[in-house]
């Protein structure tokens, strides 16, 4: 069956496999200090304008998340975060498992606004009680956000000079960070990324790869004994190889730029075939994630023929799904899923 | 330069990554729902005899020790080890990260001796003020230890038998359980491991994987929202099917079996080498793994040529070093190896 | 300078200090074994027509939830709570630094909506995606609220209902519990507490007592080694006559009541000054805790002559501040308030 | 029956309890912002000659290890302990608890050795695989040790040296300091203390008050924040006044030395009476611990009529068991002792 469900339903961009099938016989040493981690890493420097940056390759989204920010805040320090940050929902309290509370904004099209963001830290600061309560250590946003959406530069420089004239980190979580990149609307290049965020990661894992996300430290400001706190999460990889290998090859020929750009013009089509199709948009998107309203009997039906994933319930009859295009999107699966919706209909 | 540095410098068997890509564009669920989860945990129960057990798959060693035993701990609970074990040396503080102590007792060939376990735990509930000490939990070993050796089926049966007399699980981590179960020396199978511990891991990442450990809760014992549980430790991979393919493949025509043998005949071939050398051994190890005692300038003279793993000083003059084989260690390796040990004696 | 700043700015109920005179060189037991503690717990038991009730003394508020929501809750949960619980804003991240989540939901009047509640975990449990998230695992309540509001029998019925529906027990933190039993307006008894919370806390720290919280699980259901995990968190005193001979006083000829009548008594008579000054309340208060919006050049006069506590900024030119009596405030302590307000009118 | 049980068993010196009573009805901020903390604080500067030290009371001794180690520990790093040390054996896994491993050496008398320490910091950073280990990031000793011997100043001086080559702080529980600066055999002040280790705390539950320890940072070195931190895990006394009250007793005309100066000298009475009785010491002590082993039978007829405590088996027949002299312990306890030893023979 055709799937629009996510952008990690299928394996890995051909090249890479072939990466490590070339590659299999070289013995390499271990935990990351391979040539093949190095080489990324020089890689990944040099798109982000960054020739300080420290990188370093870790395997999943949530792991990433957790790893880094438990390393960025002190112990009396939480991370403020829109109440629909994947942290704040979908990672089952991977923050608060290393200790520190994730403090809520409301969410603008699933963005953190830097003026709340601000008042939040003024009020914060001016109130007496303060010291009793968790104080703001870093600042969480994700680009593209959770719905799919996009900062715009402006905002993005508004909340790094928030973030910075409370001394506070922002960390930018690009688990989908290719097709924010990449989307016609988009004005935030990876440089730009580079220089108003602390700390970033490169996704790999919904981009194109089997796993594998690269946290950016863009300054060199990575913090002491890193690699030593990654080892205490569980997330220092043996074969560290097989994340370098990865993004080593995602960040040739400019291959991350070209596995976004396929998914980006698939969902364009996708959002023609729905709109052709009278389809409700619940939220306008500039990305690869898609979200509908349709109605539960038509919904069960397009299932038999289609996957797609479930967002949230709409009302009594109708419900919000999400259809997700991805580095192995072609125009038959756009084909079919148009011919599915004609059934339907 | 060849390696004999560990069993992980190398890539992954070649059929893993010929089943990569052949499964390549099948879109699966995420998070280890897919077919092949299921398939290689078929096939893993079939191999343990052990109809009702629960598998799940990890990413590395020390994330599935943490994972695990804090899911089996309750918080007024620590881990008993060996003083050897990997938990206790090697994991940069993992098991406390969660909260745990890990309580340690001595070694011997790097094994948990099974009396004075039982010693350990009646002088613990024997004594009036144990109330305000971290209650013994579980039992953590390693098969083989990370010293190369092996516990005995007698030895095991032991174990189990202490730590169900005092109700607490005896968990087994197999980091290299294929060279445990097909050295030549052992007389312990795998269905009797899932027979006499309450939980254990079958290593893939030393074992030919690229990544990946196989748990196992032989009794169907798997804990409750084990799942969130792995989830909140970042240790939940997005695309399940690379741990999930892996699996399949290693358990499919007794392949863990015969990358073990390999290992294990290169051992052998190893050992004649180095003892032809005039090498001294520091321990007797049945398995991949082989140390032996050098002079440091030997030592220095032989780096050049090949590598290998420090493992400690021995004294002023000379140091313990390591040689392990693994699935992609050739008969050509372990000439070159000759070679360099004739040039620098 | 009189104080209405708190209910814990003076020392102890005299009738504890004279205990603790008294009994100052009888040789007991430590760590809550003696027979103080012993005696306090039954006389509480009786209070709380709960025989088989366990009953465990600690120090203080934040100690006692960060302590029992812990024991209460298994890794993958968190505790549902009014987005102005204590637990939420003014601890510091204290149940986060134990590895939970406390998860919010609107606040009326300071308290949690039973049907908000059962909204919440319908969503919940029927969401696909339920288990990437933290489970609500326990329910969180003050009583009084940390607006000084009350909950009603009906209202406590009915959270009660709703956690028993979902398997999940209601824990009561009773900080000022003394104050809501004796409330004219309440219509929530002590028993009443115990037969609808699984958990709860009958507060010393600010009813009168120099330190100390009971805690009481009314039906015998204390978790198992509770003790070491009260030790484990820094909880556990050494000398717990300390803690016994305050609650034993307390409880003994209804001193618990007479203390919190004194207080609302004087509540009574603040909130008739304060009205007869002119003063806008803030909110309703039916307890010891009385909250005027004041102008703020006014509030800055006021506060040379008595002592409040700032609560929040209302707006630009005034200022939310709390008044709080207490076991000690005396009609003479009303009487100069009402001197000072006149003072600055 | 009299007791010898432990330090903790009686209440608080008298005049601590007059304090209370004459203090109890002024009114003062909370959480240790009042003008006893101040006053204690300021006294006990004097008493360290510390002019610039930060003071900060806490109410227990496992409290204050785990809030001051789990303050001065980054992620990565563990505490460096005696085998016998409190926070290895008997405080339930508290540190364990914030994250951290103890690191323990041997004991020698209880005591951390200056030489073992260098050397294990030696091989610690010597060997390649330490990224992968726990670092080392304190040393904790307790003056006098669990077993009643104390440092001397040589001791203390290398200790302080190693510590400061590693740059790594010294931290000094004094649980019992009183009694290890009074003892005749002491060659350390407390200003010795202040200038040698970077953190201590001045026990104060074990000498003489009903609760509370003095944490001192002898250099203004208090961590940043510490406040919120001690909030954030359940150790902020609402009436911090309960703490400030008891030190400011203890270090007003030298109370903290003669409360320790009497149990010195009752510890010399209680020697030689169980000297003249024909017990068997089982270690020789400086301090207000005295340990003899004693056959079961003796011991069993002893508990009638005494009560001490149980310490360890020393073998078939034979127990160890503790003695302790406190504040309140009085020539006519010791009569007593003497009587029911003398009953027994």
């Amino acid at each position: 069956m055709i799937s629009f469900e996510n952008d990690y339903s299928t394996g890995a961009h051909p090249l890479i496999l072939e990466a490590l099938a070339a590659t299999n016989f070289e013995p390499t040493p271990g935990y990351g200090t391979d040539r093949f981690c190095a080489s990324a890493a020089e890689r990944i420097r040099e798109a982000c304008e960054a020739p300080e940056a420290d990188v370093f390759f870790l395997a999943g989204g949530t792991q990433t998340n957790a790893v880094v920010l438990s390393a960025l805040l002190a112990g009396h320090e939480g991370v403020v975060a829109a109440e629909t940050g994947h942290i704040a929902v979908h990672e089952a309290g991977a923050i608060e498992a290393t200790g520190h509370k994730v403090i809520t904004l409301p969410e603008h099209d699933g963005k953190l606004d830097a003026a709340e963001l601000e008042a939040c830290l003024e009020t914060f600061y001016a109130d007496d009680t303060h010291d009793h309560m968790v104080f703001p250590g870093a600042a969480f946003i994700a680009h593209p956000t959770e719905l799919g959406t996009l900062y715009s530069l402006a905002e993005l420089e508004a909340l790094s000079a928030v973030c910075h004239r409370f001394d506070m980190p922002l960390y930018l979580d690009g688990a989908r960070l290719g097709y924010g990149l990449a989307a016609p609307a988009a004005d935030v290049t990876l440089p730009d990324i580079a220089r108003l965020a602390d700390v970033f990661y490169i996704g790999g894992t919904k981009c194109g790869a089997l796993c594998g996300e690269a946290v950016v430290f863009p300054c060199g400001n990575m913090p002491k004994h890193f690699l030593t706190h990654v080892k205490q999460h569980g997330a220092l990889m043996a074969k560290g190889r097989l994340l370098g290998i990865q993004f080593d090859t995602l960040f040739t020929d400019e291959r991350y730029e070209s596995i976004a750009r396929n998914a980006l013009e698939r969902a364009e089509d996708l959002k023609s075939v729905l709109a052709a199709a009278g389809c409700t948009f619940w939220r306008d998107s500039p990305t690869n994630q898609q979200y509908i309203v349709m109605e539960n009997a038509q919904m069960a039906a397009l299932s038999e023929h289609v996957r797609f994933s479930f967002w949230e319930r709409f009302d009594d009859t109708r419900t919000v799904i999400r259809f997700v295009t991805s580095w192995s999107t072609t125009p038959e699966d756009i084909a079919a899923l148009k011919t599915a919706l004609e059934a339907i209909s």
